[in-house]
């Protein structure tokens, strides 16, 4: 079995979804690159997670979408991530499902605005929603069109991609990534808690203000780039 | 013991209720029928689950609801179950949850509206509320007019049973069907699911409007029907 | 050790409430009667739950009060459930816990009303709330007096305890009680859902109405009074 | 290995915050002191709960905060410890958590007023909600300024720390503290549970009163004080 550490870390990814409480049923997916080898290896598609293994992860080429490895199809949502993959170099892994808090927000058609700290953590700022798509991006190349319109967003703001690691796409749900499936199941688990304290906070004061742009700074520049110090060393 | 299989789906179903958070104490229940046989198991009633096996399961003709096996009592539901099987040769199993999310829209009196892709994979629009009982149907053959209602309500909207397995009664709470017991099951998961989400995207944004059409049909259609692609090949 | 198995049952209906999700830390209490004994078993006070055996449960005089068996001080609720066993010579068992969802109405100063029919199977109408102790009742025999508000309660409204087997007191939480601490225990978990679907229920439609007459008596008499017909013959 | 049982006590009060329900990811810390050795042991900064040991407790000095013990860098939040410890020196113990309700009232930029008997029990009154740091004191020394602020809070109030034995940072989260850490986890588990309960309490009823006095005195009082009779004698 080739690509066995790819596999094993995407399996892995995707059994943290359901850890998380973040997946209902065999929603969701998570997937992985290898740059190296122009690889990308996703969740198979409609498979109970409890009977999933890592062998069972479908490889797919990066550049052309074929079908490298494996006996089941890809998640049919296949053709968003490898747009994401290909269009950002930066992320080395995906995730997508239709967590509650944060897909109710992109139901309502809302943005999910910063009100505090733990946000502030992980995303530079509101985490976005994109446009809708139109009717014939839908009736036709439905799943790539909407991997082009995640792209299309971060592309037209001139957003880095690495400062909002997570995106809502309207009537659907949260997509997230990161430099690792890792990372990209860590920003999913926080886009959901993120989006269940937004609910909580306009509930008790529909009045609330984002928080104030210094503490905005404070927070993302605490764990992110290079004057962080949160977390251990990394060398 | 006969009817093993049958006893043995029939079990796996309620116990699935149970896994999935859909009952508390001995509430709800789960069927399924074989039609060669002309038979339908169902739970006993008012049994703990933990207490229950699959030789509980209560065994009935499905023409007559004459009693064929079991040391129990069947569900008071039971009526309900059979009007549904007789009437709607398709399906294959049934379940009754009063599950917390579902079962506050039947008692607000409104059905649940498709607000994202979540629920249009799953219910080809709206999930339908029944009108209610009247006094004489309460009084009377209660459970077999609940039967009935659903019944009434498919065949009045000409709506194919399978195009929205499942349904609120008003006051009380979800029904839902699928070729199998595991599919009733799986849908009893979805409606709640779907239920929890609509109305955490209405305290988020009460003017909140349903799916777009074409969305609603790409959705569907994707996995249900002869242009499916979600999921592994049957075959 | 005597009064084991009344120990036994208390100790396993306090276990219960830990297992339903209804206490948090060493909050609630559960307790029993040995009429023919004339004894009350109970929780002692701010005990931790995983370290509390059947022994642990304080035996006390149900016509005195007095300590009879056990090395711990027994519940600071213990008058409250003393005066309950007293007035009402049907109930066996008592519970007090603060569950969020029931005891969110207790500090809202509203009773629950019914509006569904898993209310109706259990309480026949809305679960009622006590009118506030005066300040002379909670600066002296505090517990005592809130017992007694209770029975005030039913006897001046002249219902029957067991219709309604359980109550508000206002800013502080609800009392279950049954035949015995299991059926207590079963209410406690009833309470708590029902109050969770009253307010999901509420934020879905703030105009819902209570269930029609007609269909609370079919429900609550299906399960309570000589034509009951859910669940298994009790010969 | 020095400092054992402060290590042993300070971890196992950081897993009681994850058992509990009060964390996601690495969110979060618990520390102790030990007033005679003159030391603080506090969570290491960013790393995974599951992975953590006693030995993994970070150990410094509290008058120097110097570190004198463990291979990782502590907790980003130790000089707000820090300060706590320095200026109360009644308190033990000292947690920071993002647990979602309590932080949904901090981001809602609102005190948790006291409702009902469950708050009364633990807080003498609402807990308070500090003022908002300054631009000049989130740039420069935020984590000892939000030590600070609270401080400060409690200094102008003329307020005792153990009557409220927690508070929230706008924007920000919950702190809580008690004798020790075992104390500060309790009132942490305690401030979640009242800020959901206040949560639900004014969904339901948005013209809810505060608790009556007398009602507050009682409570507070029967727990705390000379004048205690709430769970086991401590002799």
């Amino acid at each position: 079995m080739a690509y066995e550490q790819l596999k094993e870390d995407v399996w892995r990814a995707n059994m943290g979804l359901v850890e998380a409480g973040l997946v209902v049923l065999t929603w969701g997916n998570a997937s992985g690159v290898d740059r190296k080898a122009g690889v990308m290896a996703i969740k198979p598609s409609g498979v109970d997670y409890e009977d999933m293994h890592p062998e069972d992860m479908v490889v797919l080429s990066l550049a052309t979408g074929e079908l490298l490895e494996g006996d089941l199809r890809p998640s049919s949502d296949t053709p968003t991530h490898l747009v994401l993959y290909r269009e950002f170099p930066v992320i080395g892994g995906v995730t997508h499902t239709h967590s509650n808090y944060a897909t109710s927000f992109a139901q309502a058609g809302l943005e999910i605005p910063c009100l505090g700290t733990t946000h502030a953590d992980h995303f530079y700022g509101a985490v976005p929603l994109t446009r809708q798509l139109t009717r014939e991006e839908i009736q036709k190349d439905y799943e790539l069109n909407t991997g082009r319109l995640i792209v299309e967003y971060y592309q037209q703001k001139g957003l880095d991609i690495m400062d909002k690691p997570g995106v809502l796409v309207p009537y659907h749900g949260p997509f997230t990534w990161g430099a690792d499936p890792e990372a990209a199941l860590h920003n999913a688990i926080v886009l959901e808690e993120v989006a269940r304290m937004v609910f909580q906070t306009r509930l008790i004061n529909p009045q609330v203000k984002e928080i104030p742009r210094v503490l905005l700074d404070k927070h993302f520049k605490r764990k992110h780039g290079p004057g962080a110090y949160y977390g251990q060393s990394k060398t």
